[in-house]
């Protein structure tokens, strides 16, 4: 059976205020876990199922960390989504550091992303589209928010978030282009896409907050075909990444 | 205040079976509501805040139904969603009739898509793409689940979906190229989509199903430049459609 001491630690890590507190973060799901074992993130415990546990001892092994069975009852009890049937890590997070975009790459911005299932799936794109650094606004939802890794599927473990003022970021990026997704300016599709440079996302409200629109050195959007208002932002994201792959590709 | 006979009916709308049994579903929100009454679908009863009556009553008035004015609190505690602040209507839900496709055009095929969010998501972008037919297999999930009528923001007011065997239907389409999304095929940044056609979209876990497999006529995939094992459904629906349009456009 879990400890009290660990239950109360890992109901307070669903808030934000703890996780920082506590400089730690919930990983749930077999997938996610799995991801979680095959990177440089450092576990403190991990609960699991018999099951997952037999099904992967090698893996386990990669790391030393304090590990307890659980049943499924008391996992699902547990954590924060129902469906868990596999496992629960407490992981270290890491600290937020600068990131910088060097002369080859493209990395995202995201001003003010409120929706923690929309950054998720960011992170994921992101991941696919092999852009592994994404600057955030210090208004984007947090990181570690357990909606938001679940909903990276695994990849939070492969892209760097870095949060900071993103006026004060983007002043200091003279020698990188700078796109950003307007419902107006160029045609994603006809946009020659430079060899690096920035993407900039807005709010799912709001879009690109004003604030920053004076350092879009290119608006781009999404050419419309029939009736809908917008995108969602996620799907926006995706849609401009692969518009950038096919131009520029990944090298 | 309500009566205890609409409110009734209101929650038995949220289940698929009532909702056959009284031909009607629900569509909640200002946005969605909207853009139902510029639309042919025909309002049995609407319930609305007395803000949202007097900011939309031009639009209010160009069908005859009738309408009662409830306080923001009773209308979250009526409908499906807590953030309902402006209007619920109930809804005459229109015959699941066969959609025909013509030598022009496109339409979406999904086989078994049961997330509501996604099947939402994706009639949102198939709107966008000016796509006005999807054909679902029929274990998809209910195009009149509130869920997937949320997340559609407005878009099914304009898609048209049907639900039938797809393999069937599959098998009289030898006119149309038939393209199917797997994780290997044709690269999608270089297929020569033909003028019309059909594009087959699987199951959020499985994929599309073996059955079907012998009807593809073109398999496609969207590149990975990173480490992301999948894409989710509705995004690599947006990304087909997107590289879709920039082939053929939409005459």
């Amino acid at each position: 059976m879990i400890s009290k001491k660990w239950l109360k630690l890992i109901h307070s890590l669903q808030v934000k205020k703890y996780r920082k507190l506590h400089q730690a973060f919930l990983v749930e799901g077999a997938k996610s876990v799995q991801e979680l074992l095959s990177s440089d993130y450092q576990i403190t415990v991990l609960f699991t199922t018999q099951e997952f546990y037999n099904e992967n001892i090698r893996l386990l092994s990669r790391q030393s960390f304090e590990l307890q069975i659980l049943t499924q009852e008391e996992l699902e009890k547990t954590g924060v989504f129902q469906s868990n049937n596999a496992c629960l890590a407490v992981v270290v997070s890491k600290p937020n550091l600068p990131l910088s975009v060097t002369s080859n790459e493209y990395a995202l911005i995201l001003d003010e992303i409120k929706d923690p299932g929309n950054l998720g799936t960011i992170i994921r794109i992101a991941d696919w589209y092999g852009i592994t650094k994404i600057i955030c606004s210090e208004s984007t939802t947090d990181f570690y928010n357990p909606k938001v890794i679940a909903a990276s599927m695994g990849s939070f473990t492969r892209v760097q978030l870095y949060y900071c003022n993103l006026h004060e970021y983007l002043q200091h990026t003279a020698n990188l282009q700078v796109y950003g997704a307007y419902l107006n300016g160029i045609d994603v599709h006809t946009v020659s896409f430079a060899s690096s440079g920035l993407i900039v996302m807005g709010n799912e409200s709001q879009g690109i907050s004003q604030a920053l629109e004076p350092l879009i050195k290119q608006k781009i959007h999404i050419p419309r075909y029939g009736g809908a208002e917008s995108l969602n932002v996620g799907i926006a994201t995706a849609v401009i990444c692969d518009n950038l792959r096919r131009a520029v590709g990944n090298d």
